[in-house]
């Protein structure tokens, strides 16, 4: 991690070197119009020092970053009309990550939109669940 | 907004009336596994203190819960075997949130695994978008 890299596209736009069409700007946080949007008022909040996955930001940038998120959403979504709004975080190429620096995406969401996680939910016997669940305990 | 909701499953989970498979517990945060997975590791993450809505979440315990997501989200992908995750939180029945206690799921991710948003990006023209940001920036 590095507090910026210059072949990051969104440290380029946190340094103003490449445009955007900004919702926030603050001391740790940036905040833009996704510009390939999947739906009106689509937008990317991201720490302005760089880290490509949030398990490597440091605390500090990620709680400023944390902070932001509801009021935002609730900002975006009164703009837009949008009774419901998900958060969403990716990490890693099969994640579905594009631009290797930590990112939010809000997107706004109505009924009938078409949007939405593909949710194909299993039911793991609970023998199985709970043998897991005390594996990541312990790991901790 | 209340500190406890008694109607609320999580509520009820977090105050120990529901059993869980626990894989954090600390003052202000709770996570397990979540009984129907999309994925193996499927995690929830919740805040002890009942609010519906991101944007109704005090700041405070945002910031608690948004710290443990990171390291949390690395462990159980190292435990699962897994290279990438999502971090994804639901907001309003449109948004398919389904139990309204603010929760935030990690769902490790990997190659062809099938999961992922759906992800119709368009193509605004500049010019809306710069309206739109314009607006969001001033109701700020």
């Amino acid at each position: 991690m590095s507090p910026s890299d210059p072949q990051c596209v969104f440290c380029r736009i946190a340094a103003g070197g490449i445009p955007c069409h900004k919702v926030l700007d603050q001391a740790g946080v940036l905040a833009f119009l996704d510009i390939a949007p999947i739906a009106a008022g689509h937008t990317v909040v991201i720490p302005r020092r760089h880290a490509a996955r949030l398990d490597e930001l440091e605390a500090d940038a990620l709680r400023e970053l944390a902070g932001v998120l509801g009021p935002l959403a609730k900002r975006v979504c009164r703009e837009v009309g949008a009774p419901a709004y998900n958060i969403l975080q990716n990490n890693g190429l099969p994640a579905g990550q594009v631009v290797m620096h930590v990112h939010f995406h809000i997107i706004p969401r109505r009924d009938g939109d078409g949007l939405g996680f593909r949710w194909p939910a299993g039911s793991p016997a609970p023998a199985e669940l709970a043998a897991l669940a005390e594996r990541i305990r312990a790991a901790g």
